[in-house]
């Protein structure tokens, strides 16, 4: 099975399991022709949902499982229990079924039992959560987003060399544009640990655009492809974008509930709406990736619909295509970051 | 003097010193009709636009100060020239001729001679950088913004005793809810140092309305008033914030522009964009303050208009009317955090 393309699908987590998912695969399955998918869940509530949609059908292999991570299930908990749909799901990518495996269900369940039976890349120390994010004019990828509360310069230097890659495959770009995020553009400013991952990552002879240091409000304006930093600060930056979005789209929108005139505004402002859509829409952006493992987990949101879902199966699709994972194994077979970061905390004593 | 409200003004920072300045003070003088001021800058600059404004005048009193603090100074040469308008600004609060400084210059330069000539509170280990932040409906203040890299529990609980006090002054709450930020509401979700500072503050007794966690994306729904972190994560937050709304702002603005039906709803639009500026305008939250030093510095944007001028202004009038650094003094008379923090630190250990 190892030269088909095939994708593991936990078919019972999110809001609306199995329908929202089903239908989502469909939608990936006929952008992705070459794509197969091996499910799990349950099949009196899978089958007859899956039976409506012949095309996808035939690229499915359906598998039961017998239970199901709740919600509320501590990881501690659901590490343990091998006959859940995600459990199964994620074994099957350990067993070499599948490359890549996408779940709506509870995040941390799925970073728990991911991280502990896909297990890391050699060479490489930390999974990092890596989003694609839109920007003025295009998108860029960020990582980590909160798989490491603390991070060191080897950890920072590991995203980079994965986000290089990342960026290559998803957004097609030839030479990714990688930035360290910051407080500030001159050397000296911010923590430690990022003067001393820019030092391992000048050093390294990674064949990567390395552009220095990115502060936040200039990802929006597209100054970098790939933004790297802590899973704290990362995951800081993330929900201060969402927020603030949300923010200034409800205070529009309260604006023109509070204005007479607005109201006859609105239908010439409907494609403005669409363009906006266009950028803005979380769906497009939906399939955060757990990266760093033996196999790839992407973690698509609980309660988007059926075309999102797609895209979190489009971005496992996209990765597993491209053998993302032997990619990092190769480049880090010439590269020794370990070593490096050695020499460096060494130098810094 | 000292029962007089004197504001120290470094009429020679910002852009266009000394006009914006003097024209914000005027606008500000005019609100607070108790407010004296001490002008230090260059006389044949100041004089003239000074003497268009006699109500101003009378509430001055110029002081001509001989060298100016360029914005390309670096902090380790500007803190050795005692004749910049900056220097003799902050320290006429030195010598307690006023409560407050107000400057639009060099911000590091600005940062750097207060803390040297000011000094920090006894009992107070770190000054921080404060500002007042817009929600849905309502301000709220965020502390610190920048001023130290890395905090410990000890800096976020003294962040936590100021920033109460600030929003009482600032934002006329009578019990205003503090918050610390984090990744998670959940009691174990993101750094030890966090989990410590609720400690420190949870076993104080400091008179305080303590809410616990609360995530990025909460501040713009208002669900604290004071939002306490440390410099590195409140920069990081504060730039994704102000890039976001730029980015939001900017993608409606080239929506319209393509969308040839649109720019007849433009005029229709007019209230709306009003009233997002009543909330976003960010003249409105002018002024960041130093805070934890024997005196408080205001630095304004130094590309700001009157207005914006003005209410950096005001944000120093408004402490130094509530004596905000004698207060923390009291308050921090009847608490001991540092003995608390140590026996929280041993516990932990």
């Amino acid at each position: 099975m190892s030269d088909k393309l095939v994708i593991s699908i936990d078919a019972m987590g999110g809001d609306n399991s199995p329908r929202v998912v089903i239908e989502g695969l469909a939608i990936a399955a006929k952008k992705n022709p070459d794509a197969n998918f091996l499910l799990f869940g349950d099949e009196s509530k899978v089958m007859p949902i899956l039976d409506s949609y012949p095309n996808l059908k035939k690229v499915c292999e359906f598998r039961p499982s017998p239970e199901v991570v709740h919600n509320e299930d501590k990881p501690s908990s659901v590490i343990r229990n091998r006959n859940t749909s995600m459990f199964m799901a994620i074994n099957a990518v350990k067993q070499g079924e599948a490359q890549a495996v996408v779940s709506a269900g509870n995040t941390g369940a799925l970073m728990a039992i991911s991280k502990l039976t896909l297990k890391t890349i050699q060479k490489i120390h930390r999974p990092a959560i890596v989003s694609i994010m839109p920007h003025r004019t295009g998108r860029y990828i960020m990582l980590d987003l909160g798989a490491n509360t603390e991070c060191d310069a080897l950890n920072l230097a590991e995203f980079a060399l994965m986000g290089n890659i990342m960026a290559k495959h998803m957004l097609d770009i030839e030479r990714p544009r990688v930035a360290l995020l910051n407080i500030g553009a001159e050397e000296m400013k911010g923590r430690e640990e990022i003067h001393q991952a820019v030092k391992i990552i000048k050093n390294s002879h990674l064949d990567m655009n390395f552009v220095g240091y990115i502060e936040p409000h200039e990802m929006p304006e597209g100054k970098a492809d790939v933004v790297i930093t802590d899973g704290f600060t990362g995951n800081i930056a993330l929900k201060s974008i969402e927020g603030t979005a949300k923010l200034v789209v409800r205070l529009i929108k309260d604006a023109v509930k509070k204005s007479f005139l607005a109201k006859f505004g609105i239908p010439f402002m409907f494609g403005v709406g669409l363009n906006i859509k266009k950028v803005m829409d979380p769906r497009l952006y939906n399939g955060a990736m757990l990266v760093g493992l033996n196999g790839l987990t992407v973690k698509s949101h609980g309660g988007t619909d059926a075309l999102g879902y797609s895209y979190a199966v489009g971005n496992a699709i996209r990765l597993a295509r491209q053998n993302f994972v032997a990619t990092i194994r190769d480049e880090l077979e010439h590269v020794d970051l370990d070593e490096l970061s050695q020499e460096i905390l060494y130098d810094a004593y």
